[in-house]
């Protein structure tokens, strides 16, 4: 039987490492085999991609719509060699980001949806995660949170209203999605946590397993 | 006066540097200024796409899908940060291959016309060369000069019909084109070179410069 695609969603700080380690767990104690991957990145080409977009070259910073082509190549380099196979052979894939995060951040966030779900439509075709948990909270939370790990990175620095933006389009994304459920990452960690287990434990229910 | 964007086209052996030269030439006998670019390649982040490309990492080689992703991410960063700022200042832009390479080698040789043709679209918009130079070859011809400077890369490695295709994606898209010139680079290099320049001098004259 094919493999599932479970994807965590979220903006900065809204806990997406905890929830990928608590679908993880779920997963192992169900003694379904699995891989994790995170976007962009996740192959040699896809990490040197993400670098070269995260850090830029001696000042230069790649432009908007090189950011979303590189995304995009990190994303089918990954599709087509990492989680298709995957898949394909029966292993699950929990996935930290995936399409999901291009339609809300460049899509949202730099209003490039229309280029967005183009290249979305003309790359990946139907593929798309079996579920997705969306870490929903207010941005400025989530900054706060980030800004106590280090230094912000190229995403995080952006201006405030560029995050509502992204927030917002990852409510409409969810909203009404019969493959998606939002958490409310603003609860306790623990309330967090336990929302999650249960999400991950109906999916299973749901596909049978 | 905003600068004019000439492109030279054409396989590999066909002799392009010889024309990039030529048409450099004929512009400073004409005390038009100009700046020279490559694709992919041209700023510091796309000269790392096509090095990514063209080199892969650690024996990882990108899809035909990554492959299409990334020389558009390192057009539309020589685009928007390079090329169209030049024109806009009045300086002419020379580029060693553009887009119709990517309709020809991608588009005709891998097969990915349909991918190729949307993306394009989308990032390009109406931008296009004001005049491209094809030089057209036997694909066989132009593999053997290949050989003659050395090790063959990523795309000199592939097999002839690779190469026929992707010729005849050039034809298509040269012919009836009043944009763009064929010339036959089958010819002694002297009468090629002057096809060139007359090719140029009769655009200038279009040109009314």
């Amino acid at each position: 039987m094919k493999g599932k695609f479970i994807v965590v969603e979220g903006l900065e700080g809204a806990g997406k490492s905890n929830a990928v380690r608590i679908v993880s767990e779920v997963l192992s104690a169900h003694k379904i085999s699995f891989i994790n991957t995170r976007e962009p990145g996740g192959t040699k080409i896809a990490e040197a991609l993400r670098n070269l977009w995260k850090e830029g070259i001696d000042g230069e910073h790649t432009t908007d719509k090189a950011e979303v082509l590189m995304i995009f190549a990190a994303r089918t380099q990954l599709v087509e060699t990492v989680i298709q196979p995957a898949l394909a052979e029966g292993t699950w894939v929990i996935g930290d980001r995936h399409n999901m995060s291009s339609q809300a951040y460049q899509g949202g966030g730099r209003n490039l949806a229309d280029l967005v779900d183009h290249i979305g439509e003309k790359i990946l075709g139907d593929f798309e995660p079996d579920f997705t948990l969306y870490l929903d909270l207010d941005p400025a939370i989530g900054l706060e949170r980030a800004k106590g790990r280090g230094a912000l990175d190229r995403i995080e620095q952006q201006h405030i209203d560029f995050f509502h933006r992204t927030r917002e389009r990852y409510l409409a994304l969810t909203k009404d999605n019969p493959k998606a459920v939002v958490i409310n990452a603003e609860q306790p960690i623990e309330k967090v946590s336990a929302d999650i287990q249960q999400a991950v434990e109906n999916f299973l229910t749901f596909a049978k397993v």
